[in-house]
């Protein structure tokens, strides 16, 4: 993706303030957001109400991993400077759209989310809230307010975007045109198991953190599950279906052909091919985790409060068009 | 209600701007309103975002009736400088508000509003919005943003506002004692029916307007519904079951028992009383509607964007308390 600086494409992604992050979102988010953060015109989101939605009885823990969380941005390789990271909470803009486009959005649309009820049943009726049934409403505001043009999908979160697409339709049928309809930007990426062989996710505690020291990494990957049928050091193993073959794939690409065909004949035992992950999987976050270090806590304050300043420039003439083709202006 | 300027106590209300505004809004509302302008740190609301739950495919009718509302409001007496009258969607705080509350709001607690089901029933499925399921909510955000002590409430609107006080305990037991449960101020008023005996509502065509000339109330009053049985001049009438007499008690008052007599007695017919009641209802609505031609436009506009401000800065420490209980400081 190369677009020259005059007319860089509006990109607009986030993430919820939830946790540290780890190599799966290293891999499926941050990588193509350290380009996107130089080559468009990138906006990254701390979404700190969406984490609400799910986590309103923490606060404190959603407090306490928004810095984090920059951290592990900047350590990627985001750049602070061509891309604009910001605070949700602190750009009272998006409340404001929330609020003017739930006017017009059918609760059937957000009911009939894949994810609604799926979600409900695996984390309780806790979380039935209204804000929680908002949730895809905000997602597009988010996007809308800056009138983002780009937003990088996975394939399991295009019927989202397709919804918020229908409610930017119906706002310019309604009222004018005046809302962009966002596209997705679709990443492919390797998948990324955890230690267990699932796919690698905070809740199933099964990660590898790039805030992880080297010590812990290497302890991790010692204990990874691997092909099941593969008992013996000779014995010949599946590549295919073994969680350290798959990371090897993105910490050590160059050595996948050699991996599975000693794996396959037996010649290659797991302790030893654990160990060259280890070791590889050190050095491609060695760069990152250094990176890590040098953001102080004050810079990264810094770095959100201007942000957040720069965002909501941007919101505010957004929603000033939005309240005059609605007939608020005051 | 006599309260020392020192320790005002504050009350909320708000008017949808749907329309011009009737003798039953005079009555059942603003009479109390003016009283309440000089006596309570008062705020009223130019409810316009409320109006787009249910008109959002008409905004030019939500545009028009905003000045036109609040010249009746002046008219029937509210003082603008002693209170604040103010435009909801220009407090963007009430959006935030609603987006925070909208966390901890379980949907049941929407869903099960008694009018909910109603209204859509009545008004049809176009209305079943996200916005108007969260309207009790909003309501709440209303009050909750001025730390609103009193609420002019009628009995039916009382579920509304236990709705409102149960979201305020929710919110202080999760985060801590914050926000402040307004308490129902009763407002007990004569019923006013309108010209075909039903309640008066622009929705049936039946209304008094306040806006009306002399000439196009007793018109209006001329053809209004009577007592069915009442036939001829000197057949008894049932005067508790005639809405000209139900009038009579809002701008005839002393004259009732003379007039309940006399209709009774089949004395008086309906030709002369229509006539005494238009006389009393234009004398009762003269020096209001003389206030009405006071204020030009530029003085509304200027009574609204000022009480906006002083809004503004009520709610925004509000709010500013609300984001430190939840840990969202910038």
């Amino acid at each position: 993706m190369t677009i020259s600086t005059a007319k860089r494409v509006r990109v607009m992604s986030g993430m919820r303030p939830t946790g540290r992050l780890h190599l799966g979102h290293l891999v499926g988010a941050l990588t193509s957001w350290a380009e996107l953060s130089r080559t468009a015109d990138a906006f990254f989101e701390i979404a700190d109400l969406h984490a609400f939605t799910t986590a309103y009885q923490s606060p404190e823990e959603i407090r306490a991993a928004r810095e984090e969380m920059v951290r592990d941005w900047l350590a990627a390789g985001v750049d602070p400077v061509t891309s604009t990271i910001y605070l949700q909470s602190g750009v009272p803009e998006i409340s404001e759209l929330h609020l003017l486009l739930s006017m017009i959005v059918p609760v059937s649309w957000l009911e009939r989310t894949p994810t609604y009820k799926e979600q409900i049943e695996a984390l309780g009726s806790e979380i039935a809230t209204y804000g929680f049934l908002g949730y895809p409403l905000l997602q597009l505001c988010d996007i809308a307010v800056f009138r983002g043009e780009r937003v990088p999908v996975g394939r399991d979160q295009v019927a989202h975007l397709e919804l918020g697409r229908e409610i930017v339709r119906r706002f310019n049928r309604l009222y004018g045109e005046t809302l962009v309809e966002p596209q997705p930007l679709l990443t492919e990426f390797p998948a990324v198991p955890g230690t267990d062989g699932r796919k690698m996710s905070k809740s199933y505690g099964n990660t590898i953190d790039i805030s992880d020291d080297e010590e812990t990494t290497t302890k991790k990957v010692r204990s990874m599950f691997t092909d099941p049928q593969k008992i013996r050091r000779n014995d010949p193993g599946r590549p295919e279906t073994c969680p350290v073959y798959a990371l090897h794939h993105i910490a050590n690409a160059a050595r996948t052909p050699w991996v599975a065909e000693n794996c396959r004949s037996g010649a290659l035992g797991c302790v030893q091919c654990k160990g060259e992950l280890a070791e590889k999987l050190n050095a491609y976050l060695r760069p990152i985790r250094e990176r890590r270090t040098q953001f102080d806590d004050a810079r990264i304050r810094t770095i959100i409060s201007e942000g957040t300043e720069r965002a909501r420039e941007a919101a505010s003439s957004v929603l000033a068009d939005v309240k005059h083709a609605m007939k608020l202006d005051l």
